[in-house]
């Protein structure tokens, strides 16, 4: 096996582990978060800062590097670890949700996807051998089946983002009909995680590279447990939950999870994909998942938005114009806790220069400051674990009580 | 005096000499080169980070800060050094030479300069006393004198550098009189630099921040004796060489540079403003110069070209696709050095690929290199001086020979 797997500690009042997953290139402790580098680079921030906010394991996106510079340069420069130069684990994804939500346009069969290249506009065949080959090429630690993604409800009856994805994923099918389309799906994933699993044993990297497969089934549980029994009955060593936060509530997401979670052997680490906001990890955490990836430190922090544990800054407000302070004052990231000799921190106010001025110093602050945020959240997610100390990490942590104020996350296709 | 300048070794062979400067923010050693922060950030990088590149001192661009945030900003959170987190030298230039080359319009009198904001569009009047005041607020450890910049040559017979910014600083005059329009900056460069110092003085602030004067006066090496006299007659704590740089070619800026850094007293600091490339760099070590600041390697940085000591790689170009190479094995910077336990090299291939994908990280990394470069070549520099062993510096750096290949600079702008 590729990886191993070790539970530390356990909850009493829920369903939360703590553990450590090792690697062929290191450990990570879980719950862990980790941090999307899309295109071989998590965005603006070099390798090292990431490591120092507490980043363990980062995240590739099989789709963006595919495209370019494609994977046989990246074997030949070393794999993702020696391409990116991060020594430490990390996971690709499998290409196939960024097909569906990113392909220009693509015929979906039985064999696989075929799309347009958003860079040259070539066509482009991704199959589940075709992925595994690829991942096998970047060399992750860990890898995911390539699995059909359904849109999770029905496009004529879901809201405004869901029905944007869904109606790109159905627009071939002018009589849609949800249910099918997510059996359809629910089936296909479990005949591509076949094929996937084959090639990967096939392939003699086994030992080098964990397959990881993913339930599907949108937001219907019944699906959702119809799938986790056909993926489980794979022995792999880990299991995902795909396909959520893709435009839900939080109320969905918690059911889908809560549901889907127990399913899943308790002895396999278990990876919800694409999630998200502080509460959403929390739920998630609560719920047995152990690992996380999302893009909304890096995004948000592009965009001038600064997570604290109160609730997110929009730094590009005027409010902020004259103020003094640092993003917030208990973190002890490069943005708040500053350098030097005598470290002060970067204020508010010229944070909200560097954007005003379109400074890339701005973005590379915010995103530090906000992958940091994170980590230190997943930090004291595991030290909470051993004490039941909910409440304590609620008070520390406004922002993850369920009726915190939360927008939909755009995660999931890359940045 | 805010600032004191102590000679610590000269060299036998020329006029080359290494010191240190101390300010009321500490000292750095010269010769010096000063990268440029132009909107109180040097693009890209992190101010710890600009510090371990040994970089002892950096510019700001009052032009740009005056239009955004504005000094009264600046002022309130702590100056500039409190504003960009910079606890180390700065010095800050006047903003005429952007006046000239970056106001949409401008109008020149003997009283100053009214221009178009670039950023608003709103009519700025800037003159000796605005420009000190400004610099009073931004609170720099050295300040500079506000000057008339004249194009250097005549712009009817110079080359198309030139042309373009010439014609832009002459093209009220119809009947333009190269002649006559240098003798009037040159003038009206002393008159002003007198109301600089007036003002300068009567603030009480001379004990906290150091004025520099200028002298112009072109190619035409009598203009620039009558300035460097006049300039001198007023007692300052430093004096600059400017109008250098804007498009001559290597032979006229080191004739100029030869000709005036001696009539400037030996006793206080010289410094060539917006200069350059490396060769121009030594040359005007050796005629005596000790401080410098070009956009070079950050402006560079960002558009794929590294420095080395052989010349620049231009990392866009597909030669670098597969190269696994550093930029420069022997460079120490955080892009060929790398990081970790076990350090390797970001790969030439890496940074092209990052270039191509249009990650941020290609602008840091290479900005981070060059700025590094150019620090190790003033340490290099430095250390040579006692020693005179000026061929062994163009040994370790061939890029410094005189005949070495160079394309013209475009510093002086800000960025």
């Amino acid at each position: 096996m590729a990886i191993s797997f070790e539970i530390l500690g356990k909850s009493a009042a829920c369903s939360a582990r703590a553990g450590r997953v090792t690697t062929p290139h290191g450990a990570f402790d879980t719950p862990a978060f980790m941090p999307v580098g899309t295109r071989g680079a998590l965005k603006g921030l070099l390798p090292s800062d990431v490591a120092a906010t507490g980043s363990q394991i980062i995240l590739g996106n099989t789709y963006h590097l595919l495209l370019r510079p494609g994977p046989e340069l990246v074997a030949q420069l070393g794999g993702l670890h020696g391409f990116m130069n991060w020594p430490g684990p990390i996971l690709t994804d499998s290409g196939g949700y960024q097909v569906y939500s990113l392909g220009d346009t693509n015929t979906v069969t039985d064999d696989g996807v075929i799309f347009k290249s958003i860079v040259d506009g070539s066509r482009i065949e991704l199959t589940p051998e075709r992925s595994m080959d690829i991942q096998h090429q970047l060399g992750a630690d860990i890898i995911m089946a390539f699995d059909d993604c359904p849109p999770s409800v029905d496009p004529r009856t879901s809201n405004e983002t869901h029905r944007r994805l869904s109606a790109k994923r159905s627009k071939r099918s002018a009589e849609y009909d949800h249910n099918q389309r997510l059996d359809l799906a629910n089936e296909r994933t479990i005949r591509w995680l076949n094929r996937c699993a084959e090639f990967h044993a096939a392939s003699g990297r086994s030992d080098r590279q964990a397959l990881f497969g993913i339930v599907q089934g949108g937001t219907d549980l019944e699906k959702r447990t119809w799938s986790a029994e056909h993926v489980c009955a794979v022995d792999l060593p880990g299991y995902a939950i795909g396909g959520v936060a893709v435009g839900e509530g939080f109320a969905e997401i918690v059911s889908v999870v809560e549901h889907t979670a127990p399913l899943l052997p308790p002895d396999r680490p278990r990876y919800l994909m694409g999630v998200g906001y502080e509460r959403d990890l929390v739920a998630a955490v609560r719920a047995g998942c152990d690992m996380f990836d999302c893009v909304l430190p890096t995004r948000n922090g592009r965009n001038a938005n600064a997570f604290t544990p109160t609730g997110q800054l929009r730094l590009r407000n005027a409010q902020h114009a004259a103020d003094e302070r640092p993003i917030d004052p208990t973190c002890d990231c490069p943005a708040c806790a500053g350098w030097g000799a005598e470290p002060k921190p970067f204020s508010r106010a010229y944070l909200r220069h560097l954007f005003q001025a379109g400074e890339m110093l701005g973005p590379i602050l915010v995103s530090l400051h906000n992958v940091r945020h994170f980590q230190q959240l997943m930090l004291d997610i595991r030290a909470c674990i051993r004490e039941d100390a909910w409440s304590d990490l609620a008070s520390r942590w406004p922002v993850v009580r369920p009726d915190a104020d939360r927008s939909a996350p755009e995660g999931g296709g890359g940045e």
